[in-house]
């Protein structure tokens, strides 16, 4: 161990260092967040660049206080000394060291000239996506797209010169995830969803007719309200707003949580499931253990835990027989103009209408997966040479064909409806995927201590939240989430229990 | 001059230092205020704590970075080399230093435990300000509030022993101000307005019985947003919310401004008066030129000078026979219940109704200023040691029976009503009242060249506002408010000005 400022510090001593120091990042984060967060929701149209000049600065000393000098010697003091003595380690500082230093080692495999060249990549790709997309003219994103990809997959090569470039990515996303992985996964999905999607198609198709209709903004607006108090949101805690996209964002820790949801005039469950969904991810960050904030184990451990836990809400609860019902007064008295006579069973059956469609975002969950399945099959093709970018829209749309049945009509409805490629995020679709399955297998699980149907059908989560807190939430980052799946699973990952739950609801629902 | 890592600088290698700084300073305040701006506006309400943690670390960041031994290092040598050429040097590089290191300089001056302890104190003293007010319990308030103004009184011999204490702080407040300019003042605005307010107190009572009624809040929202363009702010970098207090912030730099109000349900003319005060704020604010944007210049020069514009734009053009006939159609419009069969005039002498009252807020021009001078006597007799915290209240009720001829009930319509003597701003009432008397003077000046009246009839300010601009806003800080004023007005100070403004205005409206 070299001589610096720490040699000779005790391990507690060294701890509470790294706690100041990571105290003082999330200062920083909460400002970077809170300026992004001012961008998408109040800030007058014409600010931009005023955030952008602050937003510069602030991220900079954050990439300085997390990687300088400083906190390398007392991230590699820290692991020396674990390493030294690993069972008297307290973990969670272990896993905290092991975080920190595992950004900053593949920070320092990239050349900076090179990282911060894709930065402005990224900028510019975000601009001409938007463009592109509004014009639906691939043509004009194809040579920064292109460009992406390459990027992506150079910096697979320095970070990880042994791996193929996309199971790096992969990993990077949802720890432990590959190839080998994801093709066993859909495989299982697609060998029962194809023909599952098939008979459905055939069979007699419910109404949801009474889910249009003009609702104004002020009563989804309380709809919103009631459903976050109704998932079990802690007002006090957890801030709401409107943007264009629904998303969701812990500001500084997880102490304070905001989503916004975006409506659509001529539907009010457009809202509706965004809120819950949003509301998923915030129940989730929020539920972190108090000891946790500022540091960095206080958030999501991946985006694959992450959405199992939005779209547990958003689906297995939100559209179940029970809570669907449960809500049900409240919706009639907020939109009787369409809801008047609609009974529990009619809502519930509409609200989960499945229907081949050309847009993942507004897909039912019958269909979600296979939306994603084309993108992981698309990226895959890239990033190992099979398919060269120019070609995309093609393989695009005769995907969306052979597994969907749809035609494509142009690339708006097509290749450039995700922001991801534009923003570099290649091999992150997956994990919405996954989400959907983890959270199947969670409710098989929750359901061996926890009676769900009528805790759900109660109108009051308490039971279910109280589990999804104590097996999920509180750990925040601290396990892995192969490692949280099965320490909270007790076996392995199994995508035939998500198969099982979809095939079951679905054939009811259908009389099939 | 001591050797540093900036001797053998050029003087524009140093400013340029001196630039980066600030802008960097600037993103850290912007953190700062958009943190404190979603406190007062959309932060869950359980979220303070969170806040707290993080404003901590970047306030003591901007302190760091605002007075730290490079700061100093860089400003020292900057002055030293503009000493030695001083009129080669650039003006707006002269006052930055100037400003930059007159702060560093009273910093200096407080030990620096002592400065803790009174930022603490100060936060004690907010908190329980807000109790005894809403119990209207002054001996609660009594000790902490001694504490203050010892405080302030024991700050101002560090920094000026020289200085009688008032003397201190009402110069922090407004360059150049001091008891002796005020006592004439006052005496001035003393002599014309009490005989004045006796007179109208005499006449004939207009009757504005029509501004109250039930006022929704999206009503006035649509009002605020009306007055908002009608005075010429530009919404693509001014913002709107609502809050408990209106108030106005500057977020990063003058362009990104945010304004706020807050709707009273029974009349809707306290919100309206609001946003053109806010308005008044922000079109001071958003004036100033771009090359001052991200440093010290970038704000108005002082409290007189800011409530200059916003009180001219409130009461000089807000309040005039001109402006208000221009948006009496659109209040109409919104508010046909109470005011579909009132005409100009009446409208015109409602918003002037003059009637002496408890609270300085809700006052009227005219009674406005005798607030303010009870306020002003009693920081003066309290810190030159003529009356005792504690005779505090009997003096202000003894006062306001005096000046103003009403009974204070009770203190919370009496002394507890203002926050500044527990966010320890002693010496600052004074610029509310001067800045109505500099608003006068720069009406008469403007007078010479733009024809004021048609320009506020037609409804359209542009022409009033290019005069501000001109003259005012766009020089942000760079000149001092005694020496601005006698850039704009040629000539001094005259508080005969306002008083002959008020008398013509208010003896035409009660016809005496």
């Amino acid at each position: 161990m070299n001589e610096t400022q720490y040699s000779g510090l005790t391990i507690a001593e060294a701890q509470e260092k790294l706690l100041a120091l990571q105290g003082r990042i999330s200062a920083y984060q909460h400002a970077v967040e809170l300026l992004m967060y001012d961008g998408m929701t109040t800030a007058p149209k014409g600010t931009a660049a005023n955030r952008a000049h602050s937003l510069g600065i602030l991220t900079e000393e954050i990439y300085k206080l997390s990687t300088g000098k400083d906190t390398v010697d007392l991230l590699e003091y820290l692991d020396e000394k674990i390493k030294g003595a690993p069972d008297e380690a307290d973990p969670k500082l272990k896993r905290m060291v092991y975080l920190m230093l595992k950004d900053i080692r593949q920070m320092q495999k990239i050349p900076m000239d090179e990282y911060v060249a894709y930065q402005e990549l990224l900028v510019q790709a975000d601009d001409i996506w938007h463009k592109a997309k509004e014009q639906s003219d691939f043509p004009m994103f194809l040579p920064v797209l292109e460009k992406v990809f390459e990027t992506v997959k150079r910096f697979a090569g320095y970070c990880a010169p042994e791996k193929d470039p996309y199971d790096y990515w992969l990993n990077e996303y949802e720890t432990g995830l590959n190839k080998k992985i994801l093709d066993e996964f859909f495989g299982t999905l697609k060998s029962r969803l194809v023909p599952l999607i098939k008979e459905i198609t055939a069979a007699k198709q419910v109404d949801d007719s009474f889910l249009k209709g003009d609702f104004p903004d002020y009563k989804q607006e309380k709809l919103a309200y009631f459903l976050m108090d109704k998932i079990g949101l802690d007002r006090d805690h957890v801030g709401f707003a409107t943007t264009e996209h629904p998303f969701t964002i812990s500001l500084g820790s997880h102490l304070d949580e905001r989503i916004t949801t975006n409506y659509k005039p001529h539907t009010f469950v457009s809202s509706m499931f965004s809120v819950i969904h949003e509301g998923g991810h915030a129940l989730y960050d929020t539920g972190s253990a108090d000891d946790l904030a500022f540091t960095v184990l206080d958030c999501g451990v991946s985006m694959g835990i992450h959405e199992s836990q939005s779209r547990f809400y958003e689906n297995i609860i939100g559209r179940s027989r029970g809570f669907t019902a449960a809500i049900l007064p409240k919706v009639k008295e907020l939109f009787p103009e369409t809801m008047k006579d609609v009974d529990e069973e009619r809502f519930y059956k509409a609200v989960n209408k499945v229907e081949p469609s050309l847009i993942r975002t507004e897909s039912d969950e019958v269909t979600y997966c296979l939306h994603v399945m084309i993108r992981y099959e698309i990226e895959k093709m890239v990033l190992s040479g099979q398919l060269e970018v120019k070609d995309i829209p093609v393989e695009w749309n005769r995907l969306y064909k052979e597994y969907l049945g749809v035609d494509v009509p142009d690339d708006r409805h097509g290749v450039l409806q995700d922001s991801h490629w534009s923003g570099g995020n290649i091999g992150y679709f997956p994990s919405y995927a996954l989400g959907n399955a983890y959270g199947a297998q969670f409710l098989k699980k929750m359901k061996e201590t926890v009676d769900v149907d009528a805790c759900v059908a109660s109108g009051n989560l308490a039971a279910v939240n109280d589990w999804n807190r104590e097996h999920i939430w509180q750990y925040g980052s601290l396990y892995e989430p192969n490692e949280l799946l099965e320490r909270v699973l007790g076996e392995k990952f199994d995508p035939g229990v998500y198969m099982d739950y979809l095939e079951e609801k679905y054939r009811d629902i259908y009389g099939i």
